[in-house]
């Protein structure tokens, strides 16, 4: 699969062309969509649609996501939609895909920065034409990209008692509200891992194979591989840390 | 006082010549130094005692910090030091200047986008020409930087339990790993608020009088006003949500 980039730059151009975007709740808490969200998903679907005829779609702002095993492009038009509209610069258009129901093709557009961060499976990771390298980090120093589930108030005592409980296992925490940016860091080594209690697949699709294909692993934190159907407790790090925090993560999960 | 941008200007293309700077464990958790740290603080203070001939000091990288009546320049050579060598473009230098012990000058400098963020008292905060002000948002939509306090071992408990609490009262919350970067989010309106359990004043200086002078309020968690004498439980946030989220957090301290 190309990578893409003329529809990303396209996807890109439009999202930043909104100075105050309209913006609607969606109905949970902290959750939000824009006029941006909608027209941003409509162009990729369009361009893909044009491209891959016989593709199905998973989107964000898109009602009845179903997985099947046909070649299925899993996308978050903006990600980071509340950064977005507080003109925080740290929002990413994410684009994967999905065949037989595993990740084959990944890319992440950083409108801000300029920056297509792409992958394939078994073809390595890349930033423009540089090729990522995850850390090997432990724990004890790593730097972890902390999910907030914002949307789900049930999860967020969990959330908390992470926090207390990961500070003192690992370097620090950050949180920069775009968790396809948070798993472009780890794939180019600038963290060393993430994790969220429910993330959803147009969060973390493309995301995923940009870490592994980096060295880095995800998977479910509850145990398993990563997968695509709906929401899961997600996690991604890389080598040096993923076992010490899946481990750390599950502890604080059944403690309660 | 002049804005002092032709010296932070200087010191940022320092601080950004380093392509892997050394660094250097300070003893506490995850608490680091490079020698980028020490380079830029030596340049910023040669520079301003040329200029102020009877100005102090009081730096993070400089020894027995002690604050008198005079005129102190109150210096972060860089903010964010795990950003920086993790190369996460997302460090300032912070430049206070405090005369009979309260704030009269703040600039900081984001080197990555030039942009140059600074206030004098009454005379409101700018960045660059533009006029700055804080959001009026409520806490219930409030976007709130979290500090870890990450050098500091017993307070991490503390900062979990705050996560926990504080999560379904605010919209969200988002960590830069630099204070001095979240307090011109603040005073720029892109977030609501931020607090650290303990945050010492080269990191909150310059930005207190940013955030005060773009209309918002910057405080002592527990109470009374923002002192610079040594660190302190510190928060900042636009006037719609100041005292909603000091009174939770004094509500989650207390709980203990």
């Amino acid at each position: 699969m190309e990578n893409l980039s003329d529809i990303l730059h396209e996807a890109g151009k439009l999202m930043l062309s909104y100075q105050q975007p309209r913006v609607y709740a969606k109905g949970g808490h902290a959750d939000f969509v824009t006029e941006a969200d909608v027209a941003v998903q409509t162009l990729l679907m369009e361009r893909l649609a044009a491209r891959y005829p016989t593709a199905k779609f998973y989107a964000e702002e898109k009602k009845d996501n179903v997985l099947t095993d046909g070649l299925t492009f899993i996308i978050d038009p903006i990600d980071g939609t509340t950064n977005y509209f507080r003109k925080r610069s740290m929002s990413c258009i994410s684009v994967g895909a999905v065949e037989h129901r595993r990740a084959v093709f990944g890319a992440i557009y950083n409108p801000y920065a300029d920056e297509v961060y792409h992958a394939e499976t078994g073809c390595g990771a890349y930033c423009g034409e540089t090729r990522l390298h995850a850390s090997e980090e432990p724990l004890e120093n790593a730097l972890i990209g902390l999910g907030t589930s914002p949307y789900y108030n049930e999860l967020m005592a969990l959330t908390g008692r992470t926090v207390g409980a990961l500070l003192p296992l690992c370097g620090d925490l950050r949180r920069t509200g775009s968790a396809a940016q948070e798993l472009c860091d780890i794939a180019a080594g600038r963290s060393d891992g993430c994790f969220e209690w429910l993330l959803q697949p147009w969060d973390y699709c493309a995301g995923t194979l940009l870490v592994e294909e980096a060295g880095g692993r995800c998977g479910n934190i509850l145990g398993g591989e990563v997968t695509y159907e709906e929401g899961i407790p997600f996690m991604a790090a890389g080598s040096g840390c993923f076992d010490a925090l899946r481990a750390a993560l599950q502890a604080i999960y059944h403690q309660a």
